[in-house]
């Protein structure tokens, strides 16, 4: 699609905050020709950090189908959220393969199938990296987390009407479980 | 609900960069005491920024349910997205009105009807803000925009099932539109 009319053109970046999980960046842009005549760039602040997954774990349990979910804290909100498992990507590593550790760290599950459900900016408007989306399937409990030291999980299975219900609502506080939810629902009626 | 395993204690933050959007602090927590005897807080990140609402504006077009939505460029992804309307609240504004004003401001478009979806942490991992989302409907078109300076925005219908079919995929790259479709799956049939 051709919309030159809304497409900004980047003259420059610089980094001006880095930490463990994130950068940021100022970027010198100017606005779209055709609109004006400005001859300075405009300055924007954009995040960046590691792309990373939400995996989707879907089980069937006594004719019901489950979500396998994750208890935890979350200090952004200093809150705990009912969440999909997740994590960022170890370098190289292929996201697929990034979706399935993460399940399997988190919760013990391991999927024999593992479908990618798509792929968004978390928030485009200030910040660069992606999240994507798998539907993880036949999964076997190994029974057993794996987790970094300083992480706590807990794990559940809550019913997929429960889930959707909920989004929106404590404890599902989480905005990209609400995407992963939209995404699970374009395979399947929710 | 009561998950002391899980909860971990703040026990002071710092400012550590600021710019227009948003802010950076450090947290610094202490884990789970049940779990832990560490006595050294752990630090963590922690980016601070307005709250803001998003839109799902409906309207019905020759028998077909369709989305007010805009076309704009982000500055994050550098990319240009396919959204909702939405904005930040200016101070002391409530959730409902900022909704309703930025729609207008956005699109042209008023509501008569404006009912709250849901409220969400944007990413509560790293964000300590809120997204409110609504559902704005018996609309009608004022047609005209009333957009800041340097805001490109053109506005489009597109049927409800092309966005739900088509999110995850350009251009419906931004994941809180999914969050946005999936609280509003709940009011409806999708």
């Amino acid at each position: 699609m051709k919309k030159d009319n809304l497409i900004w053109t980047e003259k420059g970046r610089k980094q001006v905050f880095d930490c463990r999980v994130f950068s940021v960046w100022e970027s010198y842009c100017k606005p779209p020709v055709s609109q004006s005549d400005q001859d300075e760039p405009l300055v924007f602040s954009v995040i960046d950090a590691k792309d990373w997954a939400i995996v989707v774990p879907v089980i069937e349990n006594a004719g019901k189908k489950q979500f396998v979910m994750v208890w935890q804290w979350r200090h952004g909100c200093h809150c705990l959220s009912l969440e999909f498992p997740g994590g960022v990507f170890e370098p190289g590593e292929k996201p697929q393969d990034a979706a399935a550790r993460e399940l399997y760290e988190e919760t013990g599950y391991k999927p024999e199938k593992i479908t990618k459900l798509g792929e968004f900016s978390p928030n485009p408007a200030i910040m660069s990296n992606k999240v994507h989306f798998f539907l993880a399937e036949d999964l076997k409990n190994h029974g057993k987390q794996n987790l970094d030291k300083d992480e706590y999980v807990e794990v559940v299975l809550v019913d997929v009407e429960e889930v959707s219900q909920g989004m929106g609502k404590p404890p599902y506080i989480h905005a990209l479980m609400g995407t992963a939810l939209a995404l699970y629902c374009q395979t399947t009626v929710c």
